[in-house]
């Protein structure tokens, strides 16, 4: 299990969320490419429900997780993660120019074409979810995200991953898909859902997911110091 | 001016878009780059009102602008091609590794934490304008981006870019605010507001403009063929 006190490589995450967002919290891709890669990694965990220690706002401007630390670098954004630990390991990130952007390409379409219509299903369907708004907005949306996904599919086609060999943007595509797994959105094509299920099977996955899960902790809201 | 018919460097363009998105097409990023390097390009310009070449959605999953290719290499995702830029010229990207993933993480924070609000702002104030469920999410809409606006404007300080000297994190992080300037979202902040206003004063930025709007021409919406 690669989460050890005194590795090199810290990851900050959460020691407890609302259950919806249990396994959704974007630690998970940072500690999933270091599963992948048999990298060590140390917690930073914060509370969620009270504020961020002020030193953290330097480092993350709105006070989320995750920031990655390693050797006097300090990352923020999950994408960002992913690069540099792709950049270290070319079992994340091919080294030969046009398959390192093919993924680099899949990297953002995760982050900036499909994530952003996730974001506002989790709004409509969680945070939400009892507005009027939200229920006049939300099948326009399914409309939207759907014909984003048919095209997503075709793109996939009978590949076993989105840029050649598994890279980090299957790690990135894999969490943002997961985001609509309340919904049959995913399970309504049988290429991405056989996707999200190879991704999820692997035991890198498995274990990103673990060390999440422990992390967050089987408590109730821990009180606000 | 870098528009060139033989030059090593393509960008896919398109040749008309309605009134509201004339100066806001994301083929503006790569553009923008190419004029800060002196990089020359050409341009394969489409009609958006009608499907693109079916071997287009080979390179673009959903048929949009901009691809870049380049000595072999084919790019999608604005993104992406900001990357590749500027891992061609240390005037886009640093090369000192922090610096370099400080430019990385900002240019995440751009579009995958600021831009998904505003993809969200042009549907409810384009889009769907006059739809019931529009005008009910607007309120919630402005207040959820003026936080994130507010932590960014504190996040700038009194730096002139987000990441040392101007890299691609403030090509991207310009070309998101500027989707929010039929607002007072940006102007009733003034270090948001400077920070557009210095990056648009870029002669870069100016040339990457206006040969968009040339390449949009002056015209009616052409004919589908």
């Amino acid at each position: 299990m690669p989460v050890n006190d005194h590795a090199p490589v810290q990851i900050t995450a959460y020691n407890w969320v609302p259950d919806f967002a249990r396994g959704f919290v974007r630690d998970l891709r940072p500690r999933w490419a270091c599963e992948e890669i048999g990298i060590d990694y140390s917690e930073r965990l914060f509370n969620p429900a009270a504020p961020r220690p002020d030193a953290y706002y330097a480092e993350q401007p709105w006070g989320q997780v995750p920031v990655v630390h390693e050797d006097g670098l300090e990352i923020f954004e999950s994408g960002a993660t992913l690069i540099h630990f792709g950049e270290k390991d070319e079992r994340l990130l091919p080294r030969d120019p046009q398959a390192r952007m093919r993924a680099i390409s899949w990297l953002f379409a995760a982050l900036n074409t499909i994530e952003p219509s996730m974001m506002e299903l989790s709004t409509v369907d969680i945070f939400a979810k009892d507005e009027e708004w939200a229920k006049l907005r939300r099948p326009g949306l399914i409309r939207f995200i759907a014909q984003r996904l048919d095209r997503l599919s075709d793109a996939l086609g009978e590949s076993t991953w989105f840029a050649g060999d598994f890279s980090i943007a299957d790690i990135a595509m894999t969490t943002v898909l997961r985001q609509a797994q309340h919904t049959d959105l995913i399970s309504a094509r049988p290429r991405l859902d056989a996707y999200v299920a190879r991704a999820s099977a692997r035991p890198a996955f498995a274990r990103a997911m673990a060390a999440q899960l422990a992390a967050l902790g089987d408590t109730p809201e821990p009180a606000v110091a």
